[in-house]
Protein backbone atom coordinates (compact mmCIF):
# COMPACT_ATOMS: atom_id res chain seq x y z
CA UNK A 1 0.00 0.00 0.00
CA UNK A 2 1.63 3.46 -1.24
CA UNK A 3 1.53 6.40 1.17
CA UNK A 4 -0.92 8.20 -0.82
CA UNK A 5 -3.65 5.68 -0.93
CA UNK A 6 -6.25 7.72 1.35
CA UNK A 7 -5.63 10.26 -1.81
CA UNK A 8 -5.94 8.19 -4.16
CA UNK A 9 -9.01 9.07 -5.99
CA UNK A 10 -8.89 12.89 -5.60
CA UNK A 11 -5.75 12.39 -7.26
CA UNK A 12 -6.87 10.62 -10.07
CA UNK A 13 -9.49 13.19 -10.42
CA UNK A 14 -7.14 16.24 -10.67
CA UNK A 15 -4.73 14.35 -13.21
CA UNK A 16 -7.74 13.60 -15.59
CA UNK A 17 -8.77 17.85 -15.12
CA UNK A 18 -5.34 17.92 -16.05
CA UNK A 19 -5.12 15.24 -19.23
CA UNK A 20 -8.17 17.65 -20.28
CA UNK A 21 -6.07 20.71 -19.82
CA UNK A 22 -3.60 19.57 -21.79
CA UNK A 23 -5.77 17.94 -24.90
CA UNK A 24 -7.47 21.27 -24.59
CA UNK A 25 -3.65 22.87 -25.14
CA UNK A 26 -3.85 21.22 -28.27
CA UNK A 27 -7.07 22.04 -29.31
CA UNK A 28 -5.92 25.80 -29.03
CA UNK A 29 -2.15 25.35 -30.84
CA UNK A 30 -4.62 23.42 -33.13
CA UNK A 31 -6.59 26.28 -33.96
CA UNK A 32 -3.58 29.17 -33.93
CA UNK A 33 -5.33 30.97 -31.18
CA UNK A 34 -2.82 34.04 -29.27
CA UNK A 35 0.26 33.01 -28.24
CA UNK A 36 0.26 34.57 -24.46
CA UNK A 37 -3.45 32.28 -23.84
CA UNK A 38 -1.86 29.50 -24.68
CA UNK A 39 1.42 29.90 -22.58
CA UNK A 40 -1.06 31.35 -19.82
CA UNK A 41 -2.60 28.19 -20.20
CA UNK A 42 0.65 25.82 -20.12
CA UNK A 43 1.86 28.09 -16.79
CA UNK A 44 -1.57 27.00 -15.36
CA UNK A 45 -1.00 22.86 -15.86
CA UNK A 46 2.49 23.21 -14.70
CA UNK A 47 0.83 25.00 -11.12
CA UNK A 48 -1.86 22.02 -11.37
CA UNK A 49 1.00 19.38 -11.64
CA UNK A 50 2.73 20.58 -8.87
CA UNK A 51 0.23 20.65 -6.54
CA UNK A 52 -0.35 17.28 -7.16
CA UNK A 53 3.32 16.59 -6.85
CA UNK A 54 2.98 18.12 -3.26
CA UNK A 55 0.08 16.35 -2.43
CA UNK A 56 2.31 12.75 -3.13
CA UNK A 57 5.58 14.76 -1.41
CA UNK A 58 3.64 15.16 1.52
CA UNK A 59 2.11 12.06 1.88
CA UNK A 60 5.29 9.98 0.72
CA UNK A 61 7.34 12.15 4.27
CA UNK A 62 4.83 11.17 6.30
CA UNK A 63 4.65 7.92 5.12
CA UNK A 64 7.74 6.21 3.76
CA UNK A 65 10.16 8.62 5.57
CA UNK A 66 9.17 8.13 8.57
CA UNK A 67 8.61 4.45 8.57
CA UNK A 68 12.02 4.29 7.10
CA UNK A 69 13.46 6.28 10.02
CA UNK A 70 11.44 4.44 12.52
CA UNK A 71 13.21 1.07 11.24
CA UNK A 72 16.16 2.91 11.25
CA UNK A 73 16.91 2.68 7.30
CA UNK A 74 15.99 6.66 7.13
CA UNK A 75 19.44 8.14 5.38
CA UNK A 76 18.91 6.36 2.42
CA UNK A 77 15.20 7.05 1.93
CA UNK A 78 16.08 10.71 2.68
CA UNK A 79 18.81 10.83 0.51
CA UNK A 80 16.38 9.67 -2.46
CA UNK A 81 13.93 12.61 -1.20
CA UNK A 82 16.62 15.19 -1.28
CA UNK A 83 17.07 14.18 -4.99
CA UNK A 84 13.49 14.02 -5.83
CA UNK A 85 13.08 17.58 -4.33
CA UNK A 86 15.71 18.83 -6.44
CA UNK A 87 14.18 18.07 -9.60
CA UNK A 88 11.13 19.68 -8.33
CA UNK A 89 13.08 22.97 -7.49
CA UNK A 90 14.31 23.61 -10.80
CA UNK B 1 -2.50 32.90 -38.64
CA UNK B 2 -0.40 32.40 -35.44
CA UNK B 3 3.33 32.95 -34.83
CA UNK B 4 4.36 29.32 -34.51
CA UNK B 5 2.42 28.14 -37.00
CA UNK B 6 5.30 26.77 -39.16
CA UNK B 7 5.71 24.28 -35.73
CA UNK B 8 2.09 23.73 -35.36
CA UNK B 9 2.31 19.32 -36.12
CA UNK B 10 5.44 19.37 -34.04
CA UNK B 11 3.88 20.93 -31.19
CA UNK B 12 0.94 18.97 -31.00
CA UNK B 13 2.84 16.01 -31.33
CA UNK B 14 4.70 17.09 -28.37
CA UNK B 15 1.41 17.49 -26.50
CA UNK B 16 -0.09 14.67 -27.57
CA UNK B 17 3.01 12.72 -25.82
CA UNK B 18 2.06 14.71 -22.59
CA UNK B 19 -1.07 14.26 -22.14
CA UNK B 20 -0.09 10.44 -22.82
CA UNK B 21 2.32 10.60 -19.97
CA UNK B 22 -0.30 12.18 -17.75
CA UNK B 23 -2.53 9.24 -18.69
CA UNK B 24 0.31 6.93 -17.15
CA UNK B 25 1.08 8.79 -14.26
CA UNK B 26 -3.11 8.02 -13.55
CA UNK B 27 -1.87 4.53 -14.10
CA UNK B 28 0.88 4.72 -11.95
CA UNK B 29 -1.47 6.18 -9.09
CA UNK B 30 -4.13 3.45 -9.70
CA UNK B 31 -1.51 0.68 -9.02
CA UNK B 32 -0.26 2.49 -5.90
CA UNK B 33 3.34 2.76 -7.48
CA UNK B 34 6.20 3.93 -5.45
CA UNK B 35 5.84 8.05 -4.51
CA UNK B 36 9.11 8.58 -5.55
CA UNK B 37 9.07 7.12 -8.97
CA UNK B 38 5.51 9.03 -9.46
CA UNK B 39 7.38 12.49 -8.67
CA UNK B 40 9.79 11.75 -11.01
CA UNK B 41 7.50 11.29 -13.65
CA UNK B 42 5.70 14.46 -12.81
CA UNK B 43 8.92 16.20 -12.34
CA UNK B 44 9.25 15.25 -16.24
CA UNK B 45 5.96 16.57 -17.88
CA UNK B 46 6.37 19.65 -15.79
CA UNK B 47 9.97 19.81 -17.75
CA UNK B 48 8.23 18.77 -21.16
CA UNK B 49 5.42 21.59 -20.72
CA UNK B 50 8.63 24.25 -20.11
CA UNK B 51 9.74 23.41 -23.39
CA UNK B 52 7.08 23.50 -25.25
CA UNK B 53 6.20 27.15 -23.80
CA UNK B 54 9.45 28.64 -24.78
CA UNK B 55 9.13 27.28 -27.97
CA UNK B 56 5.95 29.12 -28.27
CA UNK B 57 7.94 31.92 -26.38
CA UNK B 58 10.52 32.40 -28.62
CA UNK B 59 7.97 32.00 -31.93
CA UNK B 60 5.61 35.00 -30.02
CA UNK B 61 8.66 37.09 -29.49
CA UNK B 62 10.14 36.75 -32.94
CA UNK B 63 6.57 37.08 -34.37
CA UNK B 64 3.89 39.29 -32.85
CA UNK B 65 6.11 41.04 -30.74
CA UNK B 66 8.61 42.27 -33.76
CA UNK B 67 5.13 42.81 -35.35
CA UNK B 68 3.83 45.00 -32.90
CA UNK B 69 7.23 46.97 -32.27
CA UNK B 70 7.22 47.54 -36.12
CA UNK B 71 4.02 49.15 -35.89
CA UNK B 72 4.75 51.12 -33.15
CA UNK B 73 2.73 48.89 -30.67
CA UNK B 74 5.14 47.51 -28.85
CA UNK B 75 4.94 48.63 -25.42
CA UNK B 76 1.67 46.59 -24.86
CA UNK B 77 2.66 43.94 -26.42
CA UNK B 78 5.83 43.87 -24.07
CA UNK B 79 3.99 44.25 -20.69
CA UNK B 80 1.83 41.19 -21.86
CA UNK B 81 4.50 39.29 -22.72
CA UNK B 82 6.37 40.20 -19.34
CA UNK B 83 3.50 38.68 -17.52
CA UNK B 84 3.08 35.58 -19.06
CA UNK B 85 6.90 35.24 -18.63
CA UNK B 86 6.63 36.05 -14.76
CA UNK B 87 3.47 33.34 -14.53
CA UNK B 88 6.45 31.21 -15.59
CA UNK B 89 9.18 31.94 -13.66
CA UNK B 90 7.30 30.68 -10.83
CA UNK C 1 23.27 54.49 -20.86
CA UNK C 2 21.48 51.59 -20.20
CA UNK C 3 17.84 50.67 -20.68
CA UNK C 4 17.78 50.38 -16.85
CA UNK C 5 19.01 54.04 -16.40
CA UNK C 6 15.91 55.83 -14.70
CA UNK C 7 15.99 52.52 -11.82
CA UNK C 8 19.51 52.55 -11.29
CA UNK C 9 19.15 53.97 -7.83
CA UNK C 10 16.16 52.29 -6.92
CA UNK C 11 18.10 48.86 -8.24
CA UNK C 12 21.05 50.02 -6.31
CA UNK C 13 19.25 50.29 -2.96
CA UNK C 14 17.58 46.97 -3.31
CA UNK C 15 20.42 45.47 -4.23
CA UNK C 16 21.83 46.69 -1.33
CA UNK C 17 19.21 45.12 0.79
CA UNK C 18 19.96 42.16 -0.22
CA UNK C 19 23.52 42.25 0.23
CA UNK C 20 22.84 43.42 3.94
CA UNK C 21 20.16 39.69 3.82
CA UNK C 22 22.97 37.58 2.66
CA UNK C 23 25.69 38.94 5.59
CA UNK C 24 22.57 38.46 7.91
CA UNK C 25 22.36 34.71 6.60
CA UNK C 26 26.37 34.38 7.42
CA UNK C 27 25.21 35.48 10.82
CA UNK C 28 22.46 33.17 11.28
CA UNK C 29 24.59 30.11 9.89
CA UNK C 30 27.56 31.52 12.38
CA UNK C 31 25.06 31.16 15.43
CA UNK C 32 23.29 28.06 14.18
CA UNK C 33 20.00 29.02 13.95
CA UNK C 34 17.02 26.47 13.39
CA UNK C 35 17.43 25.40 9.88
CA UNK C 36 14.34 26.24 8.51
CA UNK C 37 14.66 30.14 9.49
CA UNK C 38 18.01 30.18 7.52
CA UNK C 39 16.03 28.57 4.79
CA UNK C 40 13.03 30.84 4.89
CA UNK C 41 15.41 33.18 4.59
CA UNK C 42 17.31 32.16 1.46
CA UNK C 43 13.90 31.92 -0.30
CA UNK C 44 13.22 35.65 0.51
CA UNK C 45 16.40 36.72 -0.72
CA UNK C 46 15.76 34.46 -3.98
CA UNK C 47 12.72 36.19 -4.20
CA UNK C 48 13.98 39.57 -3.62
CA UNK C 49 16.55 38.83 -6.81
CA UNK C 50 14.06 37.50 -9.13
CA UNK C 51 12.00 41.02 -8.43
CA UNK C 52 15.25 43.13 -9.44
CA UNK C 53 15.85 40.80 -12.73
CA UNK C 54 12.45 40.97 -13.55
CA UNK C 55 12.55 45.13 -13.50
CA UNK C 56 15.93 44.94 -15.66
CA UNK C 57 14.08 42.22 -17.84
CA UNK C 58 11.44 44.81 -18.53
CA UNK C 59 13.25 47.88 -18.86
CA UNK C 60 15.36 45.55 -21.07
CA UNK C 61 12.77 44.76 -23.88
CA UNK C 62 11.29 47.97 -23.99
CA UNK C 63 14.81 49.34 -24.29
CA UNK C 64 17.39 47.64 -25.99
CA UNK C 65 14.90 45.31 -27.62
CA UNK C 66 12.45 47.61 -29.02
CA UNK C 67 14.90 49.57 -30.23
CA UNK C 68 17.03 46.35 -32.19
CA UNK C 69 13.44 45.58 -33.72
CA UNK C 70 13.28 49.02 -35.25
CA UNK C 71 16.95 48.95 -36.62
CA UNK C 72 16.41 45.83 -37.85
CA UNK C 73 18.31 44.16 -35.84
CA UNK C 74 15.75 42.16 -33.90
CA UNK C 75 16.12 38.33 -34.18
CA UNK C 76 19.64 38.67 -32.43
CA UNK C 77 18.62 40.61 -29.64
CA UNK C 78 15.61 38.37 -29.01
CA UNK C 79 17.67 34.87 -29.43
CA UNK C 80 19.69 36.08 -26.90
CA UNK C 81 16.93 37.51 -24.79
CA UNK C 82 15.54 33.89 -25.08
CA UNK C 83 18.40 32.64 -23.38
CA UNK C 84 18.17 34.06 -20.68
CA UNK C 85 14.74 34.61 -19.87
CA UNK C 86 15.28 30.73 -20.23
CA UNK C 87 18.23 30.71 -17.10
CA UNK C 88 15.16 32.70 -15.30
CA UNK C 89 12.90 30.12 -15.26
CA UNK C 90 14.70 27.34 -13.93
CA UNK D 1 23.95 22.70 17.82
CA UNK D 2 22.55 22.63 14.22
CA UNK D 3 22.27 20.47 12.10
CA UNK D 4 24.64 21.96 9.20
CA UNK D 5 27.02 22.35 12.11
CA UNK D 6 29.82 20.26 10.08
CA UNK D 7 29.44 21.99 6.85
CA UNK D 8 29.44 25.75 8.76
CA UNK D 9 32.60 26.99 7.42
CA UNK D 10 32.07 25.71 3.91
CA UNK D 11 28.57 27.24 4.20
CA UNK D 12 29.72 30.89 5.56
CA UNK D 13 32.62 30.84 2.49
CA UNK D 14 29.82 30.03 0.05
CA UNK D 15 27.59 32.96 1.61
CA UNK D 16 30.44 35.25 1.39
CA UNK D 17 31.15 34.64 -1.99
CA UNK D 18 27.57 35.44 -3.00
CA UNK D 19 27.75 38.12 -1.02
CA UNK D 20 30.94 39.71 -3.19
CA UNK D 21 28.97 38.54 -6.76
CA UNK D 22 25.40 41.14 -5.29
CA UNK D 23 28.22 43.53 -4.57
CA UNK D 24 29.25 42.98 -7.87
CA UNK D 25 25.87 43.28 -9.44
CA UNK D 26 25.78 46.37 -7.98
CA UNK D 27 29.13 47.75 -9.59
CA UNK D 28 27.61 46.41 -13.10
CA UNK D 29 24.35 48.33 -12.35
CA UNK D 30 26.37 51.51 -11.33
CA UNK D 31 28.45 51.40 -14.46
CA UNK D 32 25.52 50.68 -16.11
CA UNK D 33 26.58 47.53 -17.69
CA UNK D 34 24.38 45.05 -20.73
CA UNK D 35 20.86 44.08 -18.61
CA UNK D 36 21.62 40.98 -20.33
CA UNK D 37 25.18 40.31 -18.56
CA UNK D 38 23.38 41.64 -15.06
CA UNK D 39 20.82 39.19 -15.87
CA UNK D 40 23.17 36.10 -16.12
CA UNK D 41 25.13 37.36 -12.89
CA UNK D 42 21.62 37.49 -11.09
CA UNK D 43 20.18 33.96 -12.35
CA UNK D 44 24.18 33.10 -11.26
CA UNK D 45 23.59 33.96 -7.59
CA UNK D 46 20.31 32.43 -7.22
CA UNK D 47 21.72 29.22 -8.78
CA UNK D 48 24.04 29.49 -5.85
CA UNK D 49 21.96 30.73 -3.02
CA UNK D 50 19.61 26.99 -4.27
CA UNK D 51 22.72 25.24 -4.20
CA UNK D 52 23.37 26.34 -0.42
CA UNK D 53 19.69 25.85 0.50
CA UNK D 54 19.91 22.48 -1.10
CA UNK D 55 22.60 21.54 1.44
CA UNK D 56 21.23 23.28 4.57
CA UNK D 57 18.25 21.11 3.35
CA UNK D 58 19.70 17.90 3.06
CA UNK D 59 21.79 18.00 6.93
CA UNK D 60 18.23 19.46 8.00
CA UNK D 61 16.17 16.28 6.89
CA UNK D 62 18.96 13.84 8.22
CA UNK D 63 19.20 15.77 11.09
CA UNK D 64 16.64 17.33 12.91
CA UNK D 65 13.96 15.75 11.02
CA UNK D 66 15.10 12.08 11.74
CA UNK D 67 15.88 12.86 15.41
CA UNK D 68 12.00 14.32 15.88
CA UNK D 69 10.77 11.20 14.03
CA UNK D 70 12.73 8.98 16.13
CA UNK D 71 10.96 10.92 19.27
CA UNK D 72 7.79 10.64 17.87
CA UNK D 73 7.49 13.83 17.15
CA UNK D 74 8.32 13.95 13.26
CA UNK D 75 4.43 14.67 11.93
CA UNK D 76 4.84 18.89 13.15
CA UNK D 77 8.37 19.00 11.41
CA UNK D 78 7.38 17.22 8.73
CA UNK D 79 4.76 19.76 8.01
CA UNK D 80 7.70 22.49 8.60
CA UNK D 81 9.46 20.92 6.26
CA UNK D 82 7.20 20.65 3.82
CA UNK D 83 5.99 24.66 3.63
CA UNK D 84 9.72 25.20 3.42
CA UNK D 85 10.59 22.99 0.16
CA UNK D 86 6.41 24.51 -1.19
CA UNK D 87 8.73 28.29 -0.72
CA UNK D 88 11.87 26.59 -2.63
CA UNK D 89 10.17 25.02 -5.73
CA UNK D 90 8.10 28.61 -6.44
Amino acid sequence: MSSYSSEKEQLINRLKRIEGQVRGIQRMVDEEKYCVDVLTQIAAVKGALTKVGMTILEKHTHGCVQNAVANEDGDEVINELMEVIFKFTK
